[in-house]
């Protein structure tokens, strides 16, 4: 296995092997886990080729956020990434990357609407540092099948919508999140959680699991499914809760009454740690979907809720 | 030489080309000219297979610009394009390229800087536009020869920012400007010029030479060829100057001192018809480079004449 470090050599390696064979391209931050490990077996599994990214990208950290502290091991990386089927690692340094860091790229990709919600209103500048990196890596990769984890489900969507809207000859595949024996998604962040916080960050998938309980029992109230999970992760002192929310899948928008299947999503900061996590949960079909009965009802309790509140 | 309407047929025919052949492409927004039809040759002298593009931009158009009036003629366009050695015309519907119009696409691709002046004053958003279609031309072409016309001097700067951030496996060429027999820079829009107009418009190429003259005969001082310019145009009923001015051809920015090639742009209104044009004017080699006399000379004027403007 080749590890490389420019981007043309990277372009070369790729066009090279699309000559007789389909490739897959993971992108990563590196300090691969479990579940980039998972991500390359299956590119790996479906294409003859596997490049495996490995780049910290400075433009999606915001200025208090853990850019300089965000795990790094390309030699652990390196070896993960062959063990797990990858052919080539490319682990460019900053500077191939953006040739006047610390100046910003003067192009800059943003997606708009999924990029205002969620971890777009906790992390701005986010995730048109995200949007911005993997334009560049599709870019330079060309035709690919591109692999990225559920896990981060606010950012396959983001991509899924940049993709197609710039037409990049990449087919973009959401995997499903990997999680350690009790639950805790696993994250490079995962290992600079203290072993309180390490214990304390289960809350996140308890609080999911809670979500999809109560929608997946019929609970199509969005607020009070929200606020369950929310006071679930206040309970545990060690978080400090971001959001808890349940949206949309496509449009990452929360509905007032839940009719269809949603997307469960928390984040929470345990000490600088910040960990996200997210669920599906899937709304039970009505007994009577033509009857008006069940609909009004609904609207009925959500309103009440609402004055509740006010 | 094939017509083709589909992002995908686009991409499957530069696809099988890149194969055996080196590929060139030719954006354009259509109802093409002799400018056009020398970007054409000059891809067909250069590359194997020539595909030009045909897309009047919605994107790149503000509210009160002439989207709907701009000139359209596929058929001609066709006739011109094989005629000059194209292969195939990709000329998609506006809702192949933007699947959801009027609706924005949500991905926007951005060039800071160098959209930040002339035109980007003038028309706010306009960059944008063509920074978003470009890249999106450019995800679906892959590796190419790209041509674009100097005319568009500062487009064709963004554009190359562009491509070098995003790191598209893409060479931009940009080709000389064609004039018509009088000077006139060739443009799709000089169709809709009246006849008076048109005799009129020539004074934009009339002040781009005269700038020129000053430059080259040693003239430093930047705000002294900008006037010039500007009361050439000025005296032009018929034009309504919107900037003259000379910058440095990388930067886009005005040097207070001229002290090396600079670019000189303008832009102004017939009417409704908004025309531009350039023109590089070098500046005479100093006679004693090592010498500061010079140097400081030339602060002492342009100081001057900021302080008998203020």
């Amino acid at each position: 296995m080749r590890v490389i470090s420019t981007v043309s050599e990277f372009q070369s390696a790729l066009d090279h092997a699309r000559l007789s064979k389909t490739v897959g391209l993971v992108p990563t931050m590196g300090y691969l886990h479990e579940g980039h490990g998972s991500l390359i077996q299956r590119a790996n599994s479906e294409n003859d080729f596997v490049a495996v990214t490995v780049f910290v990208n400075p433009l999606q950290f915001g200025v208090n956020e853990d850019f300089s502290t965000y795990p790094r091991d390309l030699d652990r990386d390196v070896e993960l990434a062959k063990h797990s089927g990858a052919d080539i690692v490319f682990a460019p340094t900053i500077n191939e990357m953006y040739p006047n860091y610390p100046e910003a790229l003067p192009t800059k990709v943003s997606v708009s609407k999924l990029s205002e919600v969620l971890d777009g209103k906790s992390r701005p500048g986010h995730f048109d540092g995200v949007a911005t990196v993997v334009a560049k890596l599709f870019a330079m990769a060309g035709k690919v099948s591109a692999y990225f984890g559920e896990k981060d489900f606010q950012q396959l969507a983001i991509i899924r919508q940049l993709a197609s809207d710039l037409s990049f000859p990449v087919k973009v595949i959401g995997c499903k999140t990997i999680r350690e024996a009790d639950g805790l998604a696993a994250s490079s962040r995962n290992v600079r959680l203290t072993q309180d916080n390490r214990r304390a960050a289960l809350v996140l998938y308890k609080a999911l699991q809670l979500g999809k309980e109560l929608v997946e029992s019929g609970e199509n109230n969005s607020i009070t499914v929200t606020r369950a999970m929310e006071s679930l992760i206040k309970g545990e002192v060690r978080a400090e809760l971001d959001y808890a929310t349940c949206v949309d899948p496509k449009t990452l928008l929360v509905p007032d009454v839940i009719r269809n299947d949603v997307q469960l999503l928390v984040a929470a900061k345990f000490s600088d740690v910040r960990l996200i996590d997210n669920l599906k949960a899937n709304f039970p079909e009505p007994i009577n979907r033509a009857g008006g009965g069940v609909q009004n009802n609904d609207v009925v309790k959500a309103d009440s809720l609402r004055l509740e509140r006010g």
